[in-house]
């Protein structure tokens, strides 16, 4: 385990903050690991989410990777534009949006596997071995007893 | 603990996924428990970081609350127009320049003392009593040995 660094501030000592932190060191991690692909983590997310399931519609997608609908919306734009999905309207309601991979699409997540997974491990390396899970299941139980908050764009400044 | 759900995606199985939920869910508390404040997280780090050590320089600052130097910079403005923070030239060096409270901008931190600490405390409240400790230390571990990493501004979309 680390030792505690002293400081006046404490701002080490507060959860959020360390939080903060930690998503911004994983967000490095991950551009270094998977630079050759040009994505984001949540990029990567959507990508991820379609391939296991093909023709989700918008509101489901911004619920299941977790951000909002219109940060949802401007990701699918943008792998749109790069060919790596495709969207198109349901034909029960034609306001409802669906998305899919298109085949580069499809390549290029599985072609990413690799990459992405060594960022998550990386991200929890420094801890003892056997900590690891633990930590993983205690971030799970978090996010899931908050499911129903902070899925609205972030305004960090 | 929470049990595991089920997904093909298994995005929740990813620290880096999970990492990113938690710091959505906290920036959420924070915005539920400081709204009075009509502050940021970043914002109210910087805040506590001036109260404890006045006249900080830029670039120390920006490392002790993990931001790169334009956020820093940007964030000092926002305070500065509001009446919170001031900004002088250093006398040993005019291209330096280091940060203050203003008297209004310490009262306002202090005031806020118990909404931060009930954002930090949320946060971690559904993990048992005995886990909290031990989860907290392991995010600083973990924040420590990658310290040098991930300071530069986000682009996540």
């Amino acid at each position: 385990m680390a030792k505690t660094t002293k400081s006046n501030t404490a701002l080490e000592e507060r959860p959020g903050f360390l939080v903060r932190r930690l998503h911004q060191i994983y967000v490095a991690i991950y551009l270094q690991e998977c630079e050759r692909f040009g994505t984001t983590p949540v990029q990567s997310s959507v990508l991820q989410v379609l391939l296991a399931k093909p023709g989700m519609d918008q509101v489901a997608l911004a619920g299941e990777v977790g951000v909002d609908r219109t940060t949802t919306s401007s990701v699918l734009s943008r792998l749109e534009k790069r060919g790596l999905v495709r969207r198109e309207a349901s034909r029960e309601d034609r306001r409802t949006r669906l998305a899919f991979l298109t085949d580069e699409g499809k390549a290029m997540i599985r072609a990413m596997k690799g990459s992405i997974a060594a960022a998550h491990q990386r991200l929890i390396e420094p801890l003892e071995k056997n900590e690891r899970r633990q930590f993983v299941r205690q971030l799970l139980t978090l996010v899931e007893a908050n499911n129903d908050k902070g899925r609205a764009a972030l305004h960090n400044l």
